[in-house]
């Protein structure tokens, strides 16, 4: 199912090949977010086109609207938002976790209500996975209780241990032949990053994933959770990196051994108005766009930057306009494709260092002081 | 410049063809409309792909924003948004006399505040033609005074003789060779309509519109002042009817001579959850949409109607997602292109009135009664 191609000699960054029913995905691999079934302000033909394959789809917001069982019933996930490509569905328990006064969580499972119409649902490891299995994605998740920052260790280690035997239940109560990936908790502890991550491994899912990141601690907690679990987790599997992230984020995992990533970034702030340059990032709303009639990003093939120029879209922006979403969307996610398979390529001729080295160079001269690191990144209910 | 190429024998009805440097527009034709230099959640490459080579864009908004120098800057309306086609600007008179609180009319012309930013303003006429010939469309309009529904008979008339001298001043004060083109007003008054015709095509304009028309009266009222009004102009020269319509308005107006239409019906009405049909509108809201796997239009050959089905944009629709915007655009303004395509293919075919009879029998078979006349297609500032 996963082939590890080669492997970096200077970091753990790892080519790999993802063999999917639907599609074979190259890794690293950056999926788009398409929570309400729909990448927002994209067609699937243009995520497609893009060169996207693989696309991330949230378990909670879809079972509360327009419901597992209508998906079902419209042939599965693809078929209904017409993807031709691979899908992943989330657990829903970053999102159920975020709902703060909405839940109770208990051994047994977390009850919550709906922050559409306030109804009360019971999520169980058994639940979900069965929700998963009606939606239909090829790769699904396991029900995992997602900890906020801070945590204290002890509440960490509660929720983890609880993570755990959520995770047995989930591997249990799966019946259907998508793979089933399981999550590693243990919030910026090390000791408890550590312990998951062998706990996890030790129940031999086909590929595994981090958690509990990006979920508003400092950059360094996050690359250090990174640090300490990737190698944990067995080389010859996927190793998801949930919820990341900013581009400088995503080179420093995949430095770190790992392989797939998610992010709502590049689509959320595509819309509001921020697109992701060569040179770092640009603020469509800035004056210094005001009477700019090339592209945004000068050094950009994508079809956007080939047609519309920076003052255009600065216009649509600031006129409300949907097509300033849907353009700037466009191009950030043509720019984390670009990314990404530059990643892949540099790996593939031995020189992913080097790569990375010139790619931070470039980005770092942008509008922003670089990245700002994970705090606000998974924002979950959008 | 405009080829009168066939009548109808039966109707009033021409096929035409008008030959405008960037392109050649057959008539009978519908233009979406771009307000602030873009089809509402369309590119202009989307919007190229339907057929369409000539849409109109709105003065009074872009004089606003980003301002008339600045898309003179960018090389004109057209390279500023990226549009192949050809562009027709309005004079934002309509929108102007709509700031009802906002404006004071005098003889020179109208001082008006923005709705933006309450800054005040003073639209003549020779104000906005050098507005006009800065945006750089391929046909541009006199300014007008569009009166409201109801109006009295003696406001009519004095409307329409500021209207008429107005005119006059447009046409002194117009120097390109981009096309301008008349307005005739009058109200819903039978007399003036006559009279203004005539004073309109006496002014030897290159082509000639109806305005004041599609702004709350009733259908008759508007069938009449095209029918008392059309006569009068030039038949070797184009006839367009300013804001109207839907789609059996049109039908109806083309039977009285008309050429050009206009209407912001089949973008807004997407975007609020509308779909044009063969069988009338569907509102994608309704809960026989829910399991209807299938698409919105079963005999709509569009891409949309192609690949998603109607409970996939009834999902989109509720969960307030962009790509509802998008494809429901898309599908009406298909729509709007298939309409125009079979009447000119009809008039080519000498069988007009067939093809007419047929469109009305399925049509009125939707979800809602027909067309509702003309009442509030016209809003002025969306």
């Amino acid at each position: 199912m996963f082939e590890l191609l080669r492997e970096d000699q200077a970091t753990a960054a790892r080519r790999g090949r993802l063999h999917l029913g639907r599609a074979t995905i190259e890794t690293p691999v950056f999926m788009p977010v398409g929570t309400q079934a729909t990448v927002k302000a994209m067609t699937a033909e243009e995520v497609w086109g893009l060169g996207y394959r693989l696309i991330l789809a949230n378990t909670y917001h879809l079972y509360l609207r327009p419901g597992a069982e209508l998906v079902q019933q419209a042939g599965g996930i693809h078929r209904f938002m017409a993807w031709d490509g691979a899908v992943l569905t989330d657990s829903g328990g970053y999102q159920v976790f975020s709902l703060r006064d909405l839940r109770r969580v208990g051994e047994e499972g977390v009850r919550f209500r709906s922050h559409l119409d306030g109804t009360e649902h019971l999520f169980t490891p058994e639940r979900v996975i069965a929700v998963e299995e009606q939606l239909g994605a090829d790769i699904i998740m396991a029900f995992d209780e997602c900890p906020p920052y801070p945590a204290t260790h002890d509440y960490a280690r509660e929720s983890m241990q609880r993570t755990h035997a959520w995770a047995r239940r989930c591997k249990d109560a799966h019946v259907t032949d998508t793979l089933l990936f399981g999550i590693v908790q243990g919030s910026t502890y090390a000791d408890l990053r550590r312990e998951s991550a062998e706990f996890i491994a030790s129940l031999d899912f086909p590929g595994n994933a981090l958690g509990g990141i990006s979920v508003g601690e400092p950059r360094e907690a996050m690359l250090e959770a990174v640090e300490v679990a990737a190698p944990l987790l067995p080389a010859h599997k996927p190793r998801y990196l949930m919820g990341v992230g900013m581009p400088l984020d995503i080179l420093d995992a995949v430095a770190r051994g790992m392989d797939l990533f998610d992010c709502v970034l590049p689509t959320r702030m595509g819309r509001n108005g921020t697109a992701f340059t060569t040179y770092g990032r640009a603020n469509i709303k800035g004056a210094r766009y005001r009477e700019e009639f090339g592209p945004i990003d000068p050094e950009c093939p994508c079809a956007v930057c080939q047609r519309y120029s920076a003052a255009y879209l600065r216009h649509l922006y600031k006129a409300g306009e949907i097509l300033a979403a849907r353009l700037l969307t466009y191009h950030n996610l043509a720019f984390y494709a670009r990314l990404m398979e530059g990643i892949r390529a540099a790996l593939d001729a031995g020189r992913f260092s080097a790569f990375r080295q010139e790619f931070e160079r470039c980005y770092t001269q942008g509008d922003d002081d670089g990245d700002s690191g994970t705090a606000g990144a998974g924002q979950p209910h959008s």
